[in-house]
């Protein structure tokens, strides 16, 4: 069987003596050469450390980190055949040391980059010279970019941030403001027969839509330059929030092109819903702050990681709907009063029942329709108790991570080498 | 007394000297021959790993990991008459160390399997090369068994589940869409003078009953094939699972029998609530999803272990209603408006107010009422505060161990063996 | 300054080196000799193990164990003069070493009971051979006491406490049917010239007075038996649960003397809240069931440990009570359609909306009132989310403890020794 | 590359063997030089501690807590070019070694004030002998202020402190009764041709009147005393609690002077909200009350700690509000019993379906609006889970050091050195 491997013969080549700080450690030679291109595996580099009258290694370096490393070499890169069971066979950092005082350590005995950075990963750090961000090559192109992308980079690029923040703001304002009373009842009726200049001007003398049409032109403007300036053409349209940017646009030139053809769906045709939505398409320009407030941005990374958790909370809520949303069903179907009509129905009471909202809109009235709601009630806070601290665990962690990257300085740097 | 054995004599036999990489452990030769089966037990085998002009075992292995192993040794077998202090005297995986580098360690020194399993399942892992997955002798039944009881074993077996969710999920909207008013309403009405044959017509000449139908037939397809080609005929019926197929068939049945025999049971007898428990019970279908959803059945396993915070937490429920509805009901017994007519009836008050659902279709008028609402509404948030924790954690430790288990690759294994 | 007496000088007296399996451990003879009772303090103990060929003493027992117990005698009974710096100074297992080994090293080392006891304390758990519960010294009594005081005694005992419990559940169920119309309006009517006897008769044909009587016949019995056997007649009293036990007899005969004695107060008296308290008292015997369901005491004791954090709760709900509900006052007290009348008028609706339980009986109407009924909100959840954490964590620290306890054990062995 | 620095030479200057209480350390004479005014690094201090016979220093110390100082001088002051990822190169407690011993250890080998203070505030301690309270110089005026600021330096502090909460309160429940329509009603008509005299007569005849001006002398006379004994004339106003006692008094004056000047404000004018709110500011003084108990004070810096997961958690609702208001309106809007006007009308709809407080006074009757209504409430169960962990933490952090503070000790000493 395969478990003959682990008892090995006891005794093999050069006895190794390293003491670290008065701490001894004896070893093979061939353990430390299972990394050749280390410092305790290259036996020129590791000979300065070499103390001939006691004959040891003498490091002065931190003990409990270098209980770690000692044993990354001891494990080695030997794969058993169970997968499985070996995929966690990387370097851990000891609980008790610092990652600060781990990573100098690492660095100190001439780790492979790799390690050292799938070690930082797991503690959620990130090695600070890593050059993950991409900026456009020309000169012209990489201050546009800089100042529309990162607004910490200069107090300008700020200031540019801050301006998008307030037509961000404007426009939702407007998107809202428009189904108040006071401006809906003045909207402007297009006499059929009117000419699309005349359209034009109606529609462009109202105060909401010339402050919409300022907002766009800036989102256009921005949506514009950043794409001339962005590194790459093709990246820039894989990231959602530049699709975001192109639909927070679009709706308005489709109102626009409505009012010039001078078309009106009768309101029993689907088209009026098809043109709702569009206008309800508007909101998704909300989704730009994230491009200016990082604990959204964190907080959106923290969804799609928990996107596990999340469909299991839905899938759970779905069959709590149908099991006692029948069981209220049929436990009142015969009274009077009954709220309910068919299954579908109780759905909605069976929701806002489990998340305890409970709007008092339907409720049961019979013994047994309040013995299903009192059940339901307990279950639905125990399915939702369970999903929460998953997600709350994945935002804490993007949260660190996210504290944990230091793009300001790479920037710094990357700028200064111009 | 008992504590005289605590101080046992200083001098013992032979002293021997270990060496894990470089740390020393020092102890009597009578100690390693408490576990004589093991490496250090066993004279023969640990002699390979002795260096003679150091007088010492050398072993190049992980030494937090021997620092607990050789603790095993110390403690021993010995268990003392309090038998409850002594319980956990078992091999404890330092929390330092990761499983997988512990399981090899004690691979090396030769633990016993049961105790290595032991200490495994401390850490709800389970050993790679566990063999407890019955499957059928007969290369047919096998092939059958695996198709619908392992959808991960062949692309063919995944289609079949597939299948087999989207007949439950049909099965279910059936149900739900025969209580719509669409349908309820145009339900066929059996002339009390009509043929068996006229009226079977007529019941399969409804849609929702053809659908129902078909489902139906792929349940019994399903059940029957698996009962063919399980492993044991005896346990089959054992797991809750399969009797849930068959609850979820039988009601189809008794109603079409009913149809046959022109059964129709009076409004007024009890034969209605019966005939209508029966239509209900079609929902257990539902839990046949749990064959091919884990997270159902990580969150039943769950529910089975949070059996005592959960009854602990109804006998709560309970009393707060007896004591807090009996208190809002003299509170409020005198008050004109009052919404309670006897205790019982405060009792869904009292769970709704505690659940914090509070529909709203009662709530105390007075000011002792509100008194008792108030405090009644603070027990209930703190009571239920309670054992969400233990349940949660319940979830985290079934969900980890369902992850832990590597049933795929046993049976691609065992697969291969044939 | 105090500070002078941290550099002791460094030489001191006799060197001693301690081999704990190999981990050495230096220290000075004096440092021993501060807990002279102990194996290591006491030098013809500690002679059994001293090994003359390294000059020093040698322990096979467990090393991280020492590290504490090590740590201990360094520290010694020395207390400086910043009493509060220093109020942890005792003896703290280590974190990595399970409970049940390091009590075995501390007897080893012939700790003392006071040092062992308070280590236990620390981690929730009683030394094994702990004797605090009292017996009556009579053979009888102690049959007696033990038959209805310790349901774990005997089968006997147990079936004891099924029929309290059952009398119980009895007599609460009597209590809430009392109050259902059914019976409420079958109550008999006491002619004002009608003699005890045929009072007497009326009230005991009742049905429910019948069964009620039953369960206070027994309940006196109990408490009667209980009181004759039990050890000790002062601390009888000061046990709440036997307070309850009494008060759950008392309004029986009240009602029955106010039969006899024909008293029937007016409706607009303050007699008839009175006794309509009297009657509410009844519910006290719910508490009863603590002595049967360990769960209910481990919750009232966690309920007293939390008295801190709950009244910190409440004294923050009264502030928002009065903070909000003046801001939501005056913010809608020029609306015809506010809710409110007063500021007290607005504390229900503060509270109910803190809770997040909205009954929908009050809520703001002007945008100003929204406001501050959302912040009330918002407050109320992040406030109501304080306390629970320590009242969970009380309760699970009481949960343990109950389990650690092994009262039946010293029961039995009591029991035997007779 | 600047990781040139990392491997330095191995040999350097004089090996030094460190023993504490038998665990070795090795290290280079240089690197105890790091900090020369230690123990360690000053040649003649730790040349106390020298063994000849065996070339070592021994202490008899504890073994843990050396490690981690041992650790604090391999570091050394040095700080790498990347400031970020060395901010944490501090002096850290070993997680099993209890503060109280570290500190212990911290100042035997003579480390700086700063290191241990810095170590300390880690941990949420205060080192014992910090002197940060002001007190008055003037024997009198010391008196005054340890009376009104200190109410646990004397019994007469005490009792002074409990006349101002019951001050307080009854300030409040004034505040509260004031707006009972047994007192609105009896308020005092001013006869537009009343002298000032007569005026402030019928004001002073006012039993509520007459209770809070007892308030308001005392809270004047507490605060000009106080002023006048206050150690620092500038500092005592930068203290938002003396401004709150600033700020409960003002009202009142302004009431008065309205009377004397005979000034009613129309109803119609935004005079009428002026003082409206200038009455509602008298609500402050129930922050005056977090002068006298502790809880509130560690809630108030708990507060101001978590502003930031606090503004995270009113932008993320802001933005649910825009985002589910605007698709539930679009969703309800051409349904007849629709209850949203306008996409601002939904705003309270959705904050109150998010915190699941749900009074029921809007809800979606459509499908669609239904659905948006369901995926809201679980949003906002979500959304509001994820900032309660952080301020749970704060007030735990903050509650623990405002334990480890111990103020009345250093007042103790302090007045017995007068
Ligand atoms: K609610
Ligand atoms: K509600």
């Amino acid at each position: 069987t395969t478990l003959d491997e682990y008892e090995t013969v006891g005794r093999r080549d050069r006895h190794i003596r390293l003491n670290v700080s008065g701490m001894m450690f004896e070893t093979w030679e061939s353990t430390l050469h299972r990394y050749p291109n280390t410092l305790l595996g290259d036996h020129a580099r590791r000979q300065r450390f070499y103390c001939p009258e006691t004959d040891e290694y003498f490091f002065d370096r931190h003990r409990p980190s270098f209980e770690a490393i000692f044993r990354f070499y001891q494990r080695g890169q030997k794969r058993s055949q169970h997968g499985d069971i070996e995929k966690n066979n990387r370097l851990v950092r000891p609980k008790n040391v610092p990652v600060e005082i781990f990573y100098l350590e690492m660095k100190f005995f001439g780790l492979e980059s790799a390690v050292i950075k799938e070690c930082l990963e797991k503690d959620n750090y990130t090695e600070p010279d890593v050059t993950d961000v991409e900026l456009p090559t020309g000169k012209l192109k990489r201050k546009i970019w800089l100042l529309f992308d990162f607004p910490e980079s200069s107090p300008a690029a700020k200031f540019v941030g801050i301006i998008s923040i307030v037509f961000i703001i404007i426009s939702i304002a407007v998107f809202c403001a428009e189904t108040l009373p006071e401006f809906a009842e003045s909207a402007p009726e297009f006499p059929p027969n009117g000419t699309i200049t005349s359209h034009l001007r109606l529609l462009y003398s109202q105060p909401l839509f010339q402050a919409e049409t300022a907002c766009i032109i800036w989102f256009c403007f921005e949506l514009i330059i950043r794409f001339y300036a962005c590194p790459n053409k093709c990246t820039f349209w894989k990231d959602p929030l530049n699709i975001f940017d192109f639909l927070a646009i679009a709706p308005y030139f489709v109102d626009v092109v409505m009012v010039v053809a001078n078309y009106h769906p009768s309101k029993t045709s689907g088209a009026v819903t098809v043109v709702r939505l569009l206008r309800l398409f508007r909101i998704v320009r909300i989704f730009k702050l994230s491009r200016h407030v990082k604990g959204l941005r964190v907080l959106g990374k923290s969804m799609i990681d928990s996107i596990g958790p999340f469909f299991l909370l839905v899938f759970l809520i779905m069959i709590a709907m149908t099991l006692f949303g029948s069981c209220v069903y049929f436990a009142e179907m015969e009274h009077p009063e009954t709220n309910w009509e068919s299954i579908p129905d109780t759905f909605w009471y069976v929701i806002i029942t489990m998340t305890t909202v409970g709007y008092g809109d339907h409720f049961p009235v019979t013994a047994a329709g309040k013995l299903v709601g009192g059940i339901c009630v307990i279950s639905g806070i125990l399915t939702l108790a369970l999903p929460s601290p998953a997600i709350v665990a994945n935002f804490d962690k993007n949260n660190k991570m996210s504290k944990n990257i230091i793009s300001e300085e790479i920037l710094e740097k990357r700028l200064r080498s111009d």
